[in-house]
């Protein structure tokens, strides 16, 4: 039978909700919380669980999560209230600890995908799914892009964020200078003085970088200087733009893994 | 000076919120309310707006506002509050004629995209944004879909809704059959026994129906066999699915106007 938590003061309940709540704190002690009964164990399988709280309820309905690794918990209702960013939850957290991956894991030939200042948790989330489906080899964020490990951010990605390296790489200039310097062909998506997505080819020998740019204004003008060119996905007049979600998406799908 | 409304008992404050809380109000009406400074003004590009309401605040930051069509009032901030459907609004209201478009507008070499329940109103405003922006000619809506016209679906289509014919047909196989009847090639998308995205032609020279089912569930049986075949996005096992409006917008940009 697993300790059961009936305080929302204690130690470890503080220590999981300033996880969920700090991108600091998230950083500097290497480990996330995320939520959710599918979720915590679509994780396990690129993340380590360190600890695992559960109410009794959530323990009823799937008793499967009993079997996922680490230290268990069983916590009261309430208690899982605070650990819970939103108000409906499902009664399973687990405190995990972060992949890390650093750009010297880039190599010739590889596919990536860089996002400057995309600060919106849905977007971010669901370019790390789709660059996980469409076999991308890593995901480089800039500063001020919506933390990877954010609970939004989890959810939006049901879990990619650990089937997809993320390296966090400060100032997007330089990382594109570290690219280029692989070979890697680094695309910036523009609306402006850019070819249309249609008549660039799908893959480059030395590999290739889609570079996205936040919601609001788009990539900075040092990180477009420092690609190689810039794509955009050709459009009737009947929108002014589409989603960045969307948009980037279907620039993944077009520079997809060969065998896909 | 335009007539300045103070109270929310208001009979045209009570009969716009009605438009926006009940799809079989707007649907008696042939009417919608819309809100927002940019989506008013946008949505005017391809319906009919009839009555605006604005606080001093709104038009004192974005005075183009009142260069707009229809019969004008400013409202008091409390009463803007009982307009909005959630906490944050920009104080510009919009009660428009709902454009009505019926499945006898369909034809042979048309590009079209279909709907069955699929329930999400985020996902539902995404792909009417996106096909929009393919130039695809309609989007065909089964019952059980989010409303194109409620608020939530309104603000992800960004005015799409009116810039792209939308017409609500009912039950889905019986409106596959009468675009079969024209010559249209009607493509489900399915996960099982469907032929890859990359391996499908992009055009049919009777034209194209690309079919989407819910976010849970999928197409119904029925859908599927009244479709002459069925398509799906390949993707690599480290994740379990897209979501539905990054999967539909894949579809929809790979069937896209020759022109783009």
């Amino acid at each position: 039978m697993d300790e059961k938590i009936t305080s929302r003061e204690n130690a470890k309940i503080k220590y999981a909700c300033r996880l969920s709540s700090s991108a600091a704190f998230r950083r500097s002690e290497g480990r996330f919380l995320a939520e959710g009964r599918k979720l915590c164990p679509e994780l396990c399988r690129g993340a380590e669980l360190e600890t695992l709280f559960y109410t009794a309820s959530a323990a009823e309905k799937c008793p499967e999560i009993l079997e996922l690794p680490g230290e268990h918990f069983l916590v009261e209702d309430h208690v899982a209230d605070k650990l819970a960013d939103v108000g409906t939850h499902q009664g399973v957290f687990g405190v995990f600890r972060t992949p890390v991956h650093t750009l010297e894991e880039v190599h010739t030939g590889g596919r990536y995908l860089a996002l400057e200042r995309v600060q919106d948790p849905g977007n971010v989330g669901t370019l790390l799914r789709s660059a996980a489906a469409f076999g991308f080899d890593a995901v480089i964020l800039s500063d001020g892009c919506a933390s990877p490990f954010a609970p939004k951010t989890l959810r939006a990605s049901m879990g990619a964020a650990v089937r997809v390296p993320v390296i966090e790489a400060g100032a997007m200039p330089a990382a594109i200078a570290s690219l280029r310097e692989q070979g890697i062909t680094c695309l910036a998506a523009a609306l402006y003085r850019s070819q249309p997505l249609s008549a660039a080819a799908s893959s480059c020998p030395g590999g290739i970088c889609v570079v996205i740019g936040s919601e609001g204004q788009g990539l900075t003008d040092e990180t477009i200087a420092a690609c190689n060119g810039t794509v955009r996905i050709p459009m009737t007049d009947r929108v002014e733009s589409l989603n960045a979600g969307i948009a980037g998406s279907i620039l993944l799908w077009h520079f997809r893994e060969e065998s896909l």
